[in-house]
């Protein structure tokens, strides 16, 4: 998975060794917004809560998976670009964004997309809210502009509590345009500004 | 949550701060088998395969939660503890197993409980691959007895592929007695012993 800029290296290293001490056990050191991971308000939102307070219920439900491989890398998906799936969704469901830069994880995502991943622009970040949308899922590494200090997408949308999950990988492809059943679980690492989690999709049947 | 002797210490340290950085992330350092966790084949196996490659189908299902609060402590669980529950269990079940020492997680595990923890006895391991239970979790450090050299419970288990899910917390006594439907989910670690999992209980309505 590609690292954002700025945060943590990941390490994996093995701290008990099969072999040597009869038993496998590894030390993880990871940041709390590297690969598929879930935002908690303290990211952004002065006494915020952790990611331990944020409510599950958020990150499972209904979900409608919306296709956005067809902006140009590096801009914002907007309003309008969401107004062509307002007849499919219903309050109190999540949404999805498949942008398609996760396609490049495992090889050159740096040199391909790097810093001009697809964002939601804040007008979007409106949009969500007004259409009473629980949870957001996305496939880059973040719903902010690249480089953005004001942070308004995040912002807006952890200040109002809806529920944010970064760096879905390309898996998301393959339900594009469907309604299906999220579960996404974050660990419930105490006051800690987001975790890693494992998100899984469930299809509904007619 | 109490660390088991020998795995590494948690830490949780701030790397950017929203005074200074405009934006909270932090640096999560873990054990692969600390906290509510899965543990991969590869933890007792050799060539067994990493926590990315278990199937999450072991780990999402009916789940019957059986209450051995009443063993004492330091005491293994055995087949025939388990054969009280037979006519409750189904093939392809997943049973949950409240020991009650989880209770002490927040204050004085290791006063009070320590080493002592119930395990399952490797007669209960057999049992349960008789029973085609699918995967077990226990609200205790390990499925195995304190010091054992010879992991047979855990050998046996994730030799013939049935998931471990260990150190669930004291919330499973809420369901004791009870069928509901679980899912736990690791995080998708290549080729790690295990990893911390975040696990959910929903109540089945009749």
């Amino acid at each position: 998975m590609p690292i954002f800029p700025g945060d943590p290296t990941p390490k994996f290293e093995s701290v008990l060794n099969l072999e040597r001490d009869n038993v496998n056990v590894s030390r993880i050191t990871l940041g709390t917004h590297t690969g598929t991971h879930v935002d908690s308000q303290k990211h952004f939102i002065t006494n915020g809560v952790g990611i331990e307070k944020e409510s599950l219920s958020k990150f499972i439900g209904e979900a409608v998976v919306m296709d956005f491989s067809n902006k140009t890398r590096g801009d914002g998906i907007t309003s309008y670009d969401l107004d062509n799936y307002s007849s499919l969704i219903v309050p109190n469901d999540i949404i999805l964004l498949y942008t398609g830069t996760s396609d490049y994880w495992y090889d050159d995502y740096m040199d391909k997309v790097g810093k001009k991943f697809t964002y939601l622009d804040p007008s979007a970040a409106k949009w969500i809210l007004s259409h009473k949308i629980k949870s957001i899922g996305i496939d880059t590494f973040s719903v902010e502009k690249y480089g953005s200090k004001e942070a308004l997408t995040h912002k807006k949308l952890l200040g109002s509590g809806i529920g944010i999950i970064e760096n879905l990988n390309s898996n998301l492809r393959q339900f594009v345009g469907r309604r299906v059943f999220l579960v996404c679980l974050p660990l419930a690492l105490k006051e800690l500004d987001g975790s890693p989690a494992r998100a899984i999709i469930f299809d509904i049947l007619d």
